[in-house]
């Protein structure tokens, strides 16, 4: 079985790279009229895809799926019809392939320039979503890059009924019929084979919870674009202005606390303590937040229970905050740097002096100043879309969008140039 | 033993990390101060440095080293004064930290940009030239980066010589001491020991031969920035110029054969092999050139042996050719991305629609159009200086320069921004 599995799987491999090969030289226009078709085929088959899906939750409801799990699985006319906007906003996107990075002439005539060109086979791993199928696949096409799905067993009937609407679209347009392939079967151990195809697959996409993301970041072979979790932090500055810090704060907790940008621990330095401390917590347990502090975040309002040392390097994802007072804005990046997982980070404050040690001494992909942690989002930040976001410092940080699915080549031009020496 | 190992190796590492955080923050001048320092450091040590030396190359002709690898670890005045000449040319090239690679506003008022950072720890694992050190420092220095090092066994006291004068300079000039570290023993279990310290280096350069590379590539769990091989390719195109094919050919081939620019497969297109094959292998022959060919390369001249399969993947690293006859520039970039590694390949050509197709089909990291692929290197870039050449597509392709030694941050600046919805 798994010697059949790694023929399987190096054969997808092999596959996905000649597709590559081709749909690199793919003209722009091309690859947009095949995002459109594509999302016609899917809007064409929406009754299909809603059976397929059908048959999916009717699984999961069996299998006892939680309901948060149901609500990612579950697709209706609405959510088919925001897939197929998708493909069209991503069509509607600059092509990231082919621009000139950057290009300076020698001083014996030769032209350099540094070209944007697609990175080649991306895997995508993921789990219940069944919508990523169709975003991942696009931003991938839109970037000239072949893709592997390995979707979840939850949503392999949605997710083969939408791969096959993509498929019929890119083929009608005269793309590779391997420029998108999935991998046919839920057999966790293709997930294994797959990390190990370092010769046909050039980065791997793990978009899931922190458990899909801790297997794939132990196994791979192949360079990820991930992140294990954000320990994002918001830190209110003496200098910051009270009313602004209230409404940031909520919103960097509170607006959704399941999102990665959302804040896990308050900082509050100690020279506004007096005055900013008690409001700020206030309004977090008034708005339903459970906080848990150090203690004079418990002298600041009763309500506060005490924070654990394991509080600090906790992704709550959900409505809970970790309160600390520190010394100051270097006490904020100590800490973040110390217990925070490189994601986001903010500070509120009126000092920009303040704010520029902030910003330079956090090692994390996005540091904001008077601004929400929230806004860690490709489509926020105006990429466009996202196929996830990084807190490694490898190729791409922060939001990962069509640029960052492109690699670069160097391309000399000259007229008869040798190396002297 | 390897407890000990893994104890001392994290302890570099944790340092190293905690060094990385201020070198991160040292302003241009004063690094350049201390590149300044260190290569006058270096010229008052060069007595301590060469009797350094002395001693390992008296210890590597007792082992019996080769003598290529005696002239590799050998320093004389000219060599140190070209290390410490080395670090002032990179104490001039421009600071490329703080850099902005893009910056925009968002509708919302938010100024985004994307900054340059330091990726953090460089470990940098060399074989027999002790002039590493010195430039592989000074290279991550410049880009604020930590560096640990970890030479070759026979090199080692030359490299903890010139290591002792680095220092002293840099810590003249105030910066860390723990900038840069050398593992502190030859003991081999200490380089599978660096490459699993993922928590504190950030990226492994080995430098060194194939057996190195491939050992550090199957081992690391810490993202490589290397090539194992340079088995590049020179194309002459039926519309390319004679003459200019010779002039190129034979820099391409022989100007230095023994590095990874040094084209190892000619290419030569049907339709000018009538005209072009018969002078070009004997220009090679001539040139004191072994020539491997297909039968038509064995026909055009008799001193021709024939090639093998084995023959089309092989880097010689010496005056030793293959040449094959092929179906134009599909057939010559198919050719290449079969056989080659993705280094450099060049094409001779007068026809722009033939090099149009061939610096877009070849997956490499440089292509070239009438000019050698000697110009493989940092320096004819006009990069200022390499700490390799990688084949990777992640982060850095082609020469590894210091602007590849780092990574960006988003930076965003707003003036109380919310995230709605």
């Amino acid at each position: 079985m798994t010697a059949n599995l790694d023929t399987l799987m190096t054969d997808l491999g092999r596959r996905a790279r000649a597709a590559a090969r081709a749909l690199a030289l793919v003209p722009s226009e091309q690859k947009d009229k095949a995002l459109r078709a594509a999302a016609q085929a899917i809007r064409i088959d929406a009754g299909l895809i809603l059976a397929a899906n059908a048959r999916d939750m009717e699984a999961g409801e069996a299998k006892g799926l939680t309901k948060a799990m149901l609500d990612r699985l579950m697709l209706d006319p609405a959510r088919v019809e925001a897939m197929a906007k998708g493909l069209e906003d991503i069509a509607r996107l600059p092509d990231p392939v082919g621009r000139s990075l950057a290009e300076w002439t020698r001083p014996n005539g030769m032209h350099i320039s540094r070209v944007a060109v697609p990175l080649g086979v991306i895997g995508i791993i993921y789990e219940s979503r069944p919508n990523v199928t169709a975003d991942a696949a696009a931003l991938c096409l839109k970037s000239g890059n072949a893709t592997i799905l390995r979707g979840g067993s939850e949503s392999f009937h949605s997710s083969q009924a939408i791969l096959t609407a993509l498929s019929g679209g890119f083929a009608a347009c005269g793309l590779p019929a391997d420029a998108v392939q999935m991998v046919p079967t839920t057999d966790r151990e293709a997930v294994g084979a797959m990390l190990r195809l370092s010769e046909y697959i050039d980065v791997i996409v793990p978009r899931g919870g922190k458990s899909l993301v801790e297997r794939v970041v132990a196994e791979s072979r192949i360079p990820l674009f991930q992140h294990l979790e954000g320990i994002c932090h918001t830190y209110v500055d003496g200098s910051a202005d009270l009313e602004m810090a209230r409404t940031i704060v909520l919103n960097a907790k509170m607006r959704r606390t399941g999102v990665c940008g959302a804040t896990e621990t308050l900082l509050v330095d100690r020279a506004c303590a007096g005055t900013h401390l008690a409001p700020l917590v206030a309004m977090l347990i008034d708005a339903g937040c459970e906080v848990r502090g150090d203690q004079p975040a418990q002298d600041a309002d009763c309500r506060v229970s005490p924070a654990a040392e394991a509080d600090w390097s906790t992704e709550y994802l959900d409505a809970v905050i970790s309160v600390k007072v520190v010394d100051g804005v270097g006490a904020a990046v100590e800490h973040i740097n110390t217990y925070g997982s490189h994601h986001t980070e903010a500070i509120i404050a009126g000092d920009p002096k303040a704010a520029e040690t902030f910003l330079q001494g956090c090692d994390s992909a996005i540091v904001l100043w008077n601004a929400s942690t929230q806004f860690a989002d490709g489509g926020e930040f105006g990429m466009g879309a996202e196929i996830g976001i990084s807190t490694g410092k490898m190729h791409a940080r922060g939001p990962v969008g069509v640029e960052q699915l492109c690699t670069f080549k160097y391309v000399v031009k000259g007229s008869g140039q040798t190396r002297p020496g």
